[in-house]
């Protein structure tokens, strides 16, 4: 068992970093409060007697050896950046899941057959950098090394030379190497498993996600003589867009989500036509099928827009994760953890994407959700219980271990 | 007659301040690019013998003697700050007009019975500051000096601070002086003059306008997890009123104008439902019962969207100008210095919100304007010709010299 008060201390400890009043976190990938939280992880990691590697695309990867270190390891982590108004959970969760482990670990003087490795891996939040799990991406080969330094945040900034920068590119190629499996715990992020009254999501997979950035460019005009129909208002285009990606994500029902998270507006000033107007499209669901044909449709809704309105588009889809379904012997690991705990539990399919669904494309991967208030998250009130994430890490040890026996 | 050389000159001269690549021109009310083309404009009456005060809004009054000074002065005059992408001649043209009348006075040794005053009214725009026209608004005692002094730009600074920090908080109160009558030359802005190829709009008035700001609450939440039916998505009802504001401006030709030119949308990451998103709205008509019609509109569409997407609403009015008839005595002078000069002229109505405005209700006031190219403006692509720059100015020196004898 491992120790639930440690955990919740370090989870603690670790959310001061970025603190926001509202109680969340910010700590964008590569900012000093990331690198901040990083050194923290180091530190407390060195301190549990692991050694620390460092890869080109600043994955860190705190080992514990194993009785055999010639045998690939099993893995565990997640990230620690957040969204700019995130909560205490979403991602430092899992990545201070890994270091529980391996402090219980040591606590009970355990030898596992294989060494254990915690990880935080690098920009999974796909906010200041997109998009999403750009690193355990390049880990898996998804994306080439130079694809990742070359993230840029809206300022220009690339991974690179942030990473750089805060100290954090390192000597390891990135990936390439074995993996036995690999588990990630975290939140659930959306509301079943409370709705559910169930402890314990066993995570099965993942849904599919497209990511589109559209530009609609029109004719920036003064807001008072300028007659309704000879308008080239971009604006106008984008909101015809956005109210129709909200029904397309009604309409294909059920599971489908879609989303504009992202708009900017320019010259954004309040009596002048919008000339030129940037929006984000984030599309997911379980069936690659309708997920390509909620694309469709959002391609579709975008020409009518620019035809409507007299526009030109830039339209580029710039991801696309495709839907995952995890390993079942891992799977099978994380339930049967849960049952052998007597912990209620639920077969999930998540609804966001996770570093553990890359880490699929090159290991068996599973994932171990837990409940979260309200299904809240990516929101600074997130919240889950002391006894909720202790216990969804005694899974994850219990996982772990199996499999680092095996 | 003016020197048409000389105002182009001074006009391209003045378009240096701030002149953007695309040879427009970025010149935000109360930054040092203001106060470099206010110094220019000091500079320029100071070497045309005029006497310059200044007042607590930042107007300036460059004032050319009459035969009898104790009699009310003829005032001109417009603004010279700009859009963030606005053009060389919205409000610059106005201002130098002043300007040019005094030049060619003195040229003719010509002495008008009434002084004459070339004013530069602060802050037109209402871009940097909202609401428009805020300092002839205070002149004419539409708006008290603390309200004036207190507008605060998106980063919270105030036209006080502003006003001080760029050394033009003058000495003069604001306003309360008798003021013989108003003109202003300005380019139309809109394509009617074009359209009907004629040289001169004389302006009989100007359409009625309604600002208002609003900011939609919904819940940030993530983009994958969280289904559909339960999000509260600020921006999605944001874009429903868009789409809606757009609709009353078609519903209410002719002449209604409704625009939503800004736009804010928080935490604006890819992967987070929006939960704040501020917007503007700006309705303009001529007719003031159509207008507040169309307000009654704009706020029923917001109050649709906020029930239909579970936000909560903050909805405020921050500007009402209600339409505007000028006096008919000074639009006579400038229909009949348009016809002396033999130019084609058109009655027209402004869709423009203009400092005239303001003036109209505490002088006799009237507008010249001039056609633009395309009818485009606040763009930096807007453009007037030479010669109907030239012969706009010739209009106002015969209106104003007519006025300045009486
Ligand atoms: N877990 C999480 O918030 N991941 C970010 C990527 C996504 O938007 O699904
Ligand atoms: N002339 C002009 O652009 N004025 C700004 C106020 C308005 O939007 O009408």
């Amino acid at each position: 068992k491992i120790n639930g008060e440690r955990l919740w201390d370090s989870l603690m400890e670790m959310a001061r970093i970025g603190a926001t009043e509202k109680g969340g976190v910010c700590r964008l990938a590569l900012t000093d409060l990331d690198r901040q939280a990083r050194d923290l992880f180091v530190k407390w990691c060195k301190e549990a007697g692991c050694t620390i590697r460092i890869d080109k695309m600043g994955n860190v990867f705190a080992r514990r050896a194993g009785k055999d270190n010639s045998l690939a390891p099993v893995m565990t982590g997640s990230h620690i950046d957040s969204q700019p108004t995130g909560g205490k959970f979403d991602g430092a969760y899992g990545v201070l899941c890994g270091l529980e482990v391996i402090r219980s670990l040591n606590d009970m003087k355990y030898e596992t057959l294989r060494p254990i490795e915690a990880i935080i891996w690098t920009n999974e939040e796909g906010s200041r950098f997109a998009p999403a799990m750009v690193a355990s991406g390049v880990f898996a080969g998804v994306f080439d090394l130079d694809y990742g330094l070359g993230r840029a945040d809206q300022d220009g900034k690339t991974m690179g030379e942030e990473l750089k920068r805060i100290g954090y590119y390192g000597d390891d190629e990135v990936g390439g190497r074995p993996v036995h499996a690999f588990f990630e715990a975290h939140i659930e992020q959306g509301p079943i498993l409370e709705a559910e009254k169930k402890k314990i999501g066993i995570v099965q997979g993942a849904q599919g996600q497209r990511w589109f950035e559209v530009v609609f460019t029109g004719q920036e005009a003064h807001a008072g003589p300028t007659p309704m129909k000879v308008r080239k208002d971009a604006l106008v285009g984008a909101a015809q867009v956005i109210a129709a990606i909200n029904q397309i994500g009604h309409d294909n029902q059920p599971f489908a989500c879609a989303t504009v998270g992202m708009i900017n507006s320019s010259p954004n000033s309040r009596n002048v036509i919008p000339g030129k107007v940037f929006f984000t499209i984030d599309l997911r669901h379980p069936d690659d099928k309708i997920l390509s044909k909620m694309a469709a449709e959002a391609k579709a809704a975008c020409e009518a827009a620019v035809k409507k309105n007299m526009l030109e588009m830039d339209f580029k889809e710039i991801w696309y994760s495709p839907p995952v379904k995890f390993d079942q012997d891992c799977v099978a690991a994380v339930k049967k953890g849960a049952e052998e705990l007597g912990f209620d539990n639920l077969d999930i399919i998540s609804g966001a994407g996770h570093d553990a669904c890359y880490m699929n494309r090159v290991a068996p991967t599973a994932m171990v959700f837990i409940p979260c208030e309200g299904g809240i998250s990516h929101n600074e009130i997130e919240n889950a219980t002391k006894e909720d994430c202790r216990d969804g890490c005694d899974v994850l040890l219990r996982a772990m271990v199996e499999r680092a026996n095996a």
